[in-house]
């Protein structure tokens, strides 16, 4: 059986010019980056080409801006951790939405341990920052703000452009989590007046092993790796020169390819929504037009999300998720899904598809049947 | 001209046996280990497979005990902020030798920072630990020492088995970083009672972008990197499974051919000390023979390691380090060497080869007349 795989938001294949520019680097330009031999200045500049180019997706100032990682995860504590330390004469208040991720929700609550005020943000019924709860909660304590570009369960995209003029005239700076949104639509980061924003490889179908953080100019980061002293003193630990050059190029393929991939994926979004909404009692989460092209996200009533993850993949070998991708072995329903006011309930019975490079339109009838008999067979089930 | 690198220490070409068994992870097998379908469930059973192999590598007393990161220096930030703050009610006191690596030291800075007491051990001539200045400093407050297993620019393996005796007799935990030492020499945490011990992928010619902790049951560590709760809470971010089933197969392979590698770098090894140590004014430093297979450092009067090496690059296309190999863009003498008690003057001209599964007896001639030369054209320079 064919399979056809609609979960990019938790993990994207590599994709395969990526892999072919990359593995050179395993195993015959290995150089550390920090050695002084012609072998290490070419690793040299392979790491500073790769930050060229990770800067060029997203429109920074300069090469300079771009920190690498080990993670997104890793980006977003440097980003909120490293900020609110380094800068914690300017007030210890920090500040997210609800539906952050729990990578930037958890780090926010280790700083509330050790003494800042946190506070969250609502979101409305599509997702969206509720801004005049924003425009209260920042106050010019406020040392971080972390806002995601777009949320990765519901796909919702935020206003980030009205939400930095909130967080700048209040507060001081603005962290943005575009894991989900990076390469998928447009970003730049001095139009959208971004201070900080954690980029991941995996999400451009880059390895994992890198992600990034745009760090502006003037913002000043503590490390939360101390060691080596690499990445301008910011992140230590010998360059993972793979992941990285392969983070490189995948943002460079991203980026030349955006235009017509965010349109391609957009049509087969447009009609996988159509025919499943024909569902009875299914319904779209999230914003019903701000969203990335490509994610698509339902809920059902009377079943849970992870029956229709199970089904659809041992009956039809379709992978799909239901709830955080990164943390879906929980029993809890998702907190997104609470926070744009659905019930426990309700939230339980969510399921999402984000569509990928290797999506394909004529898997849409098969896809759609499957959805359609899974959903049906479920609720036969539970009505017995 | 070949390329005879014997710069190991810094960065490792990564076995061709361990690519074809990773590469697979990147394009086919890629599914995220916390999804609930088969192909996470496969990526699952693939995290763990590689977290019995590492565990077999050391002979932890079960797989549970490894915990993967994305580096050494992780690692050792994790082994040392993530233990102390998470047993600070146990003592607030921290202790290492002087020699430790920069990813250990800068950690117990930082600790120091936040109000820890931090005491540093001496090291003898030859670079092993005073141990009764050890067992002075450690006290019931202290509830981690760090020591080296074996230090990565002179090569000395300390007696970890006295040195654990020491700290459990009297403080709390003792983490060793056997970066260097993993895959070269055979470690057994449980007979060396070893609390914590950090190794890394690369050093066992794997891919960079994984390493793992040791972590004795019972121990508790508290997470440096909050988010998802992957790796059992200790470490957040999605599972970089391409690098860590690296790890897995690379601590495969360093096992199986660990005893007739190490027999074949001494030899090579044992060759090289001789012919080099014929130069005038030419020594060894470190341990004259409790030291790493294949690990050589040595130092010449009255010329730079820098120019060593940068003329044994440009002339004769050979690699070797000169100093830390992961901060040899600083200007300043190797803290080890200084610790060794070499003079400033002394502690610049060293040089350190570190062999691999790459290097070649037949090199010897090569290689040896090549460091003569040098060696005698730089004092040339120097004397006119």
């Amino acid at each position: 059986m064919k399979q056809i795989y609609l979960d990019h938001a938790s993990a994207s294949p590599v994709d395969p010019r990526v892999v072919a520019f990359a593995v050179p680097f395993l195993s015959e330009d290995y150089g550390n980056p920090s050695t002084l031999y012609v072998k290490g200045l070419d690793a040299r500049r392979a790491l500073e080409s790769a930050r060229g180019k990770v800067a060029s997706l997203i429109n920074a100032e300069s090469p300079a801006t771009i920190i690498f990682t080990g993670s997104a995860t890793e980006s977003n504590n440097l980003a909120i951790r490293g900020t609110a330390l380094r800068n914690r004469q300017a007030g210890q208040k920090v500040v997210s939405s609800v539906i952050e991720h729990i990578s930037v929700l958890n780090p926010m609550k280790e700083l509330q341990k050790s003494g800042y005020h946190y506070e969250t943000v609502p979101v409305d019924a599509s997702g969206i920052v509720d801004l005049e709860t924003l425009a209260d909660r920042v106050t010019k304590e406020t040392v971080v703000t972390s806002i995601n570009y777009a949320n990765d369960e519901i796909g919702t995209i935020e206003p980030i452009r009205e939400i930095s003029e909130i967080v700048h005239e209040r507060g001081q700076y603005l962290h943005v989590n575009a894991t989900a949104a990076a390469g998928k639509i447009s970003i730049d980061v001095q139009k959208d007046g971004v201070d900080l924003l954690t980029l991941s490889s995996n999400d451009l179908a880059g390895p994992r092993g890198a992600a990034a953080l745009y760090i502006r100019r003037g913002v000043k980061v503590q490390t939360i790796l101390p060691g080596g002293g690499q990445e301008n003193g910011i992140r230590s630990g010998t360059e993972n020169l793979f992941a990285i050059a392969g983070m490189g190029e995948a943002a460079v393929i991203a980026g030349e390819e955006m235009a017509a991939e965010r349109e391609r994926l957009q049509q087969i979004a447009s009609l996988y929504r159509q025919e499943i909404l024909t569902i009875p009692d299914s319904y779209l989460t999230g914003h019903p037009t701000e969203r990335l092209p490509g994610h698509l996200s339902f809920r059902f009533s009377r079943i849970e999300g992870e029956s229709i993850l199970l089904n659809l993949d041992t009956a039809y070998n379709i992978q799909v998720a239901t709830g955080s991708a990164c943390s879906s072995r929980t029993l809890e329903p998702s907190h997104v899904l609470l926070a744009i006011g659905l019930k426990h309930e309700e939230a339980h019975g969510s399921m999402i598809m984000t569509l990928g490079r290797s999506t394909l339109g004529e898997d849409i009838p098969y896809v759609v049947d499957a959805v359609k008999k899974t959903v049906d067979r479920l609720r036969e089930i539970t009505a017995m």
